[in-house]
């Protein structure tokens, strides 16, 4: 094929769920799409399959497939993050022309999608890292998509990507994050703090049934019944159906069934490794992503568990009933709200210092606004996060816009009793309580972090700074304990 | 100078303070000990004021240097990690001979010096990353020393840094790490634990603070009290000195003319990046180094303390009086030091995880020795961990050992109370709060991680296991619910 015959608008190579999905997608909005997967079987099957759904261009060889791409060419990658990645970008360099565009809509780390922007711009072509949340249903359906790249590569893709997207209130869930990296950086942080929503969801749940003694179908109600309130959510929603369901063979609740080892893919991760290098503190994240590690050391808890077993975990353990056990759900929910809303806060200080860092000058409303419909996270919340930006981009923090403000004072007894009924009786609640922790250490007129840097100076010379002047000082400790200016 | 004039027995590059005091150290300990550095001007004042204190063989230039240590050469490079190191190793390399070795006794990352020991090993030249804690003061005194490197490297410098090393019971703090970056990395983690302890001590303060209205001079003699039991340790002593310290030129408690501002020069985070990359749960020295960062964020906590400024911090806010205040130190002293076997059973976990990972083999109760004297983190406490791994070198954690699972059991209600309280009253303790729900994951019969499998399963299909047969399954959350096996 020549590429006079060049039909298609737009190109995926990588035909595995992901993959497949997108290409439906694409063509059910009117675009013809290229195909194309290193075994052709599945090309085959998603043309037999879904023919009929628009226009597909199927190849067997990379050369053809790229041939039928109108010119300037986008070509999405949908393939494993890593080596492979690298693979399929080297074979299709070669192949195209200056200007030509190739998207990575895997999860690939952001300094791996800086690398290969810059390498592949050296070759006069585009580069875009583009985060995809929403899972298998949401590439089909309408997933939230997060472009990094240059002006010029979102131009070609922009109305194709915005066209496929979830909406909401007419908006699309798609906008340009900024260049380079910061498509994987914000999908990154995304996930991030989708680690830290699940764990408070989970401590919640965990919580009531210690707390009340109410079994999972009892609890299901209890989030379907949050699900109606502030807390709407896609993750509330299915945590009521996951504790709902009852597993047919055993005809026990299912989360009784399966086991309590949680697993991870390394965003989460990538995340905390990545507030660390920025020095924002994102607690719940690491926390969360702490708890899973954590779940995954079998062996040890086995030890620990029996090495305990004759110890009382709780200070005081009869579960609450009859009122005092309402009371204490409203407190739960109360508190996960609070908690939630310190934890997206986290969350948008790392992308905010993302984009200071690497320039990438990301709209932070914007991402709240392409995060309300088509991902993991997606609630009602983030229309409020959207307006707490849009009225001041400049915002410190989301907990002193006035909204999240008044939401934070009005649950702030509720979190302080659930975390230390959470103490009292022995219930792990590590997102909770550093979610507290963090909102405290943030409104404390004063911290211990002066005695941190006393102690340093005694033991390090490491000098510390004055509340009442300028400068740098050391005070000899094993002198006569005068103070030096150390300017 | 030709070396048939070789006289040192090992040198010295890099005269600041560290290496200095780590030059003197050696020459009093008999060892001749050849001197160089960048400006000569160092090397001369080192001579000039200490000359007397041993036998010092000064150069001019690194050639000179080199020619005068006998072979083969021992060269400790103390100079800043990062690029300062590469350079002058590869300055040195050119002059030295096959079975020489370098020693770089900085602050450099493990994987940094893995990198440099292979380079170095393809020239015949042994490279040996030593960690030095004890700052200054152990420099000259007697530091805590972890080299890793080869076992031959060992025996050429063993004799030597065991001699300078501090002592306790007649046993150096200093012992054969492991190979090539297992010194670094057990210093890496040593400082972690220290960011950890710190922050509990500075909670501590914090907590004692707020809950009884003590005043720093009072509560530099609770921890001057705490410093005769099993608390006894450095940094517990040193608190005392700073807390009890007055600011002579306002007269008021030193603590409060301090910047709250805590500063971190890195092996802190290192520390965290890597237990998340090696999945070990380090969440005491997470929420220290996430504490430090946040503590810095001085805009983000003015803005936070004025939203919230007409909302009340507590529950319940007078401070405890009487018996009851006194119960409540009590309560904190053993909160604290239940906290404390939590962060370094973290710590040590971390260490076993690395040292499997690299096939390091390290000695964990070798690790607990040599920290015993001479590093910032000293204290009787390690004495007992020593013993815990000398009794069961594969324990599966240290809250395990019979020790000190009978001080966590004690302490237990304790902990609980002081966590509780610190929530009530919102005083900051991230640390105590972490220690606390890691050690409660622990222990649980059931941990809400198998919600959070059922929520992956059913957003994106990540499939689960099950607690009562093998297998990876899946729930068709989209269809009829059954369950499919994914094996």
């Amino acid at each position: 094929m020549d590429d006079t015959q060049a039909t298609a608008r737009i190109g995926v190579t990588g035909l595995a769920v992901m993959g497949r999905n997108l290409a439906r997608n694409l063509a059910r909005h009117g675009w013809s799409v290229a195909l194309h997967n290193r075994t052709y079987e599945r090309t085959r099957s998603l043309v037999d399959e879904h023919g009929d759904e628009g226009t597909f261009v199927p190849s067997e060889s990379m050369a053809d497939f790229v041939a039928s791409i109108e010119r300037p060419r986008s070509v999405i990658v949908m393939v494993k993050a890593g080596e492979p990645t690298d693979a399929v970008i080297d074979e299709l360099v070669p192949l195209l022309d200056e200007g030509d565009v190739i998207v990575d809509c895997g999860n690939a780390h952001f300094l791996d999608t800086r690398r290969r922007e810059a390498a592949l711009r050296e070759h006069g072509l585009h580069f875009v890292g583009s985060g995809v949340s929403g899972g298998e249903e949401g590439a089909l359906h309408g997933p939230s998509i997060m472009p990094g790249g240059s002006d010029h590569a979102y131009e070609t893709l922009g109305p194709m990507f915005e066209s496929i997207a979830a909406e909401v209130d007419g908006t699309p869930c798609c906008t340009h994050v900024g260049a380079d990296g910061a498509g994987h950086f914000v999908k990154m942080v995304h996930n991030g703090i989708e680690y830290a929503d699940m764990q408070l969801i989970a401590e919640a749940y965990d919580l009531l049934r210690h707390g009340t003694g109410a079994d999972p179908a009892r609890i299901a109600e209890i989030f379907s019944d949050w699900n109606g309130g502030e807390l709407e959510s896609y993750l509330i929603e299915i945590t009521a159906d996951v504790l709902g369901h009852t597993d047919a063979e055993t005809g026990r609740p299912f989360v009784d069934v399966v086991l309590d080892q949680a697993e991870q893919k390394g965003t989460g991760r990538w995340t905390v490794q990545n507030a660390l290098e920025l020095g924002v503190p994102v607690t719940a994240i690491a926390e969360a992503t702490f708890a899973r590690s954590l779940s995954g050391h079998a062996d040890q808890r086995e030890a620990v568990r029996a090495a305990y077993a004759q110890v009382d975990p709780a200070v005081d353990s009869a579960p609450l009933a009859g009122e005092e056990a309402d009371r204490f759900v409203e407190d739960v929910r109360r508190a996960l709200y609070a908690s939630k809303v310190l934890a997206y806060a986290q969350g948008f200080d790392q992308i905010r210092a993302g984009s200071d860092e690497y320039g990438w000058g990301i709209d932070l409303g914007s991402m709240a606004t392409i995060w309300r419909g088509g991902c993991i996270i997606r609630a009602r919340f983030l229309d409020r996060i959207r307006e707490a930006y849009d009225s001041d981009p400049d915002l410190t923090s989301l907990l002193v816009a006035p909204f999240f403000r008044d939401a934070v004072a009005d649950g702030l007894p509720s979190w302080r009793r659930v975390v230390a009924t959470a103490a009292r009786l022995g219930v792990p609640a590590p997102a909770f309580s550093t979610s507290l922790a963090s909102f405290d250490a943030l409104r404390a007129e004063r911290l211990p972090a002066a005695l941190i840097q006393g102690l340093r100076d005694d033991f390090g010379a490491h000098t510390y700074r004055r509340v009442d002047k300028p400068g740098t000082f050391h005070t000899l400790w094993a002198g006569d304990r005068s103070e030096e200016s150390r300017d």
